[in-house]
């Protein structure tokens, strides 16, 4: 299968005029939010997936900038025949907000002073992000998402879409995340904090036209690189060996390899980031919980509707396995349906970037267990099967639909009616609706697999069919085109052991 | 048992005034060694065991300098009953080379100069600190020291101990350590080492008479204490509890109890410790490696003698158990008796410093082996059972001896002659040796334990016995004074589960 790429992308724009209210209390306004999309939404706008990026990321996740050597950052994941597969899906990732890409931040202007917020930049949560996300897809048209996936600090905004919009994601997929940040998470982003803070140069956030605080923030990054690797992967990586020299120089240059890359990690950092977002971010970070402090992560998700995998990473030891199956617990005591599985890897936390292959794996398995329900046109026009023949068309024409189910007095399936019937009718003079509609009608049911659905199709050659309740009621319809698109074209891959349901 | 305080004590100073060649290939010196020693040494000088301190300790392992509250950092480890028992062992602790309290280091007067080394300080190595501890002890009168034993940079120092010197040791214990340092422990140094050379206090090390740089040194202790502690520990003692707050103050402001922690660790160690010192130590530990990059560290241990107890801890990520497995197996596969260990403790690293009745039980145990060739007198005066009784007064005089084991002319044992049988002599006008000494003699042999040694000095009333080899070959004499300092006064311990032989 082509695994390709989505080429040149753009970075796109969405004002909130508007102050929403932040957690903290705090009203916030107005808010820009940059985003990207990849792939196109389907008519019915039930392919869309939120990608939530993780700390130091941002909109450009797939595709090339013009003039670009280097794609987004989860260009591996994203694209044709990848694991969220534009072909079939409207992927959508925007910078956060509090971030330094685009979204209203720090370093944004505040339209009040016409400088810089800094630190006047209001504290903002996890929850507050994925408001503003949530204002993004509702002006992308997007009532219900498919799914909302990330890792990391994404993995805690796609939970708290689930917790916060109960009725608005189908689909959760948080990788390599916790339900609330342990003491060891907050203690490690207190010493970048504490780190930034120290440098001269951050002069109370007040460094814009000044020189930045590069020796802080290159601090706070080095630490960070640390924990998102393994002991493991470091030793291969680096081992012992030495930078450039056949034998130590017994001062406090460069001397080994490790030492190096750190340099270089927090150097380029700089280059790329803002030092205020990178406490602004972190502080969301600490502040997450979606226990509210209450230490019972299962109440929680008592209004969770939404189906879950949660992705762990055997090495990871910022974010280890066993706070992925505290979710994993919480959930399935709500009786919510949820996958855990283990990527293994020896990469650590960065695994979630890193290992494309078993993350396909682990993910289209998941996705493919998307149902009728989950991509069905709710509001699909439903006419009586006593509407006459013109009410009908024009019925037909507002909402410029090929088939209209038709439905008897106490609402359930009657038939369809197309277009082609509509015709027929003209042509042989016929008033009655009942005289002209398909009366055997073939239908879908609402937990039925698409793969069923598509067979259906194809056997029948049509292009769309009412979706009905068990006791017969209309309840949507789904078409061809909706069902093409999300039909895996690969053989499915069987399920391995390291998919296991807790 | 009595588990007391070796009470009053006092940091006693030896000064080296001749350089020494330090690994680097730099001579330095002088250099003085600031030391404690807790209870005494017998008079063979066969009880010295030497305790090496982690990277911000000190001399002062253990009783309370005059005025003090707080006693020394290993105080729960030593003192009369304690598991470094100074009613039976006369413990040393010397601050290592290139430390901050007392012996010579950064902040130490250069006399070429008169002003303090800084920067101009040579780096030294874990091998250049042991070679300087060889120099004190050298100074103390002890040819072979009964043990060493330490953690995490002390542990280092024990195992080099066993390698440069494998004559001068006959026991170590090496606790939650490694044979060389990960990458990932040399990226936790270097961030620590870059915070502090990055703080503008810092001056190329020149702030003695300046504001020293306590941004940078306080920032690098906060790593380092997260690095001790593990995630479960920090769970346990922080959680997500809030300081002296009901509710997120919603600034980067102290919100939780563990950034409190982490702030009032670095405050107060900034207070005790120099910043050069903290990059020299660390630079020693990254240096750290007994394969001298070789990556074989069966070779390392090729003409060691000493016998081992490698204690790991379970919960510590920094040097986790793998590495002291790593040691273990080094040793085995040279034939060198090792014992292994592991401490089960949620403390993470620290636990060596925090979990006594653990160490206790397994130190003790080990220490229980002890054997008469551990502790007998080598250099033993003998004579020959043809010397005139003359002469055998004139050896027993000069050796201020009591006991003199008599040999034949091939070596073997052949009786014991003590002052009472001189007297004997002179009384009755005998003069040959035979004619006085007791042929009957009882004997102890070198693998024999201390245990079955008393019970013969108990049952014959002696108090001192020649120590012969399988051939009957007077090796040396072990006295009732060194047995009976020696025996362990409660009853054995028998050994639990979570001691293993790998």
């Amino acid at each position: 299968m082509k695994q390709g790429s989505v080429g040149i992308v753009e970075t796109k724009n969405h004002k909130i005029n508007r102050k929403i209210k932040l957690e903290s209390g705090k009203k916030f306004g107005p808010i820009n939010i940059s985003y990207e999309t990849y792939g196109n939404l389907n008519e019915e706008k039930t392919n869309a997936i939120l990608i939530c990026h993780p700390l130091t990321a941002d909109a450009h996740a797939a595709g090339y900038h013009p003039g670009d050597t280097k794609p987004g950052w989860w260009d591996n994941m994203i694209g044709p025949g990848k694991t969220f597969d534009t072909e079939k899906y409207y992927i959508i990732c925007s910078n956060v907000l509090g971030g330094c890409k685009g979204t209203t931040g720090p370093p944004s202007t505040n339209p009040e002073t016409g400088k810089p917020y800094g630190t006047d930049f209001p504290v903002v949560t996890i929850k507050d992000m994925v408001k503003v996300q949530k204002k993004l897809t509702e002006n992308l048209g997007i009532k219900k998402l498919l799914a909302v996936a990330g890792g990391s600090l994404g993995g805690m905004q796609a939970l708290q879409w689930t917790v916060t919009y109960p009725n608005k994601v189908k689909y959760c997929i948080p990788i390599a995340t916790t339900a609330k940040s342990s003491p060891q998470q907050i203690a490690f982003n207190e010493v970048g904090r504490r780190a930034i803070m120290s440098d001269p140069n951050w002069n109370n956030g007040n460094y814009y036209n000044k020189k930045p605080p590069k020796n802080g923030l290159a601090l706070a990054r080095m630490v960070g690189h640390i924990t998102y690797l393994s002991d493991e992967s470091m030793k291969k990586k680096f081992g012992r060996k030495l930078r450039n020299k056949k034998e130590f120089t017994y001062d406090f240059d460069i001397n080994f390899e490790v030492e190096s890359y750190l340099k270089y990690k927090g150097k380029t950092f700089v280059e790329r980031f803002d030092a205020n977002s990178y406490l602004y971010l972190t502080r969301a970070v600490d502040y997450f919980d979606l226990t509210n402090g209450e230490n019972e992560l299962t109440n929680a998700f008592k209004n969770v509707k939404t189906k879950f995998l949660v992705i762990a990473i055997t090495s990871d030891w910022l974010y280890p396995p066993y706070q992925s199956k505290e979710i994993v617990r919480a959930l399935e005591a709500n009786d919510i349906e949820v996958s855990y599985s283990e990527l293994r890897s020896t990469y650590g936390h960065d695994a979630f970037l890193l290992e494309p292959g078993q993350m396909k794996h682990l993910i289209t398995s998941f996705l493919r267990k998307i149902t009728v329900n989950d991509v069905m046109e709710e509001t699909t026009p439903i006419i009586n099967k006593k509407t006459s023949i013109k009410q009908a068309s024009k019925t037909m024409m507002k909402n410029n639909s090929t088939h209209l189910p038709v439905i008897t007095q106490n609402g359930k399936i009657a038939g369809i009616i197309t277009a082609w019937d509509i015709a027929k009718a003209v042509s042989e003079d016929l008033k009655e609706l009942e005289d002209v509609m398909t009366n055997n009608v073939v239908t879908a049911n609402p937990n039925e697999s698409i793969r069923s659905v598509i067979n259906k199709i194809k056997k029948h050659n049509i292009s769309a069919l009412p979706v009905v309740d068990k006791k017969q009621k209309v309840i949507g319809t789904i078409s061809s085109d909706v069902i093409s698109q999300l039909i895996t074209k690969d053989t499915p891959t069987p399920e391995t052991d390291n998919q296991t349901n807790l």
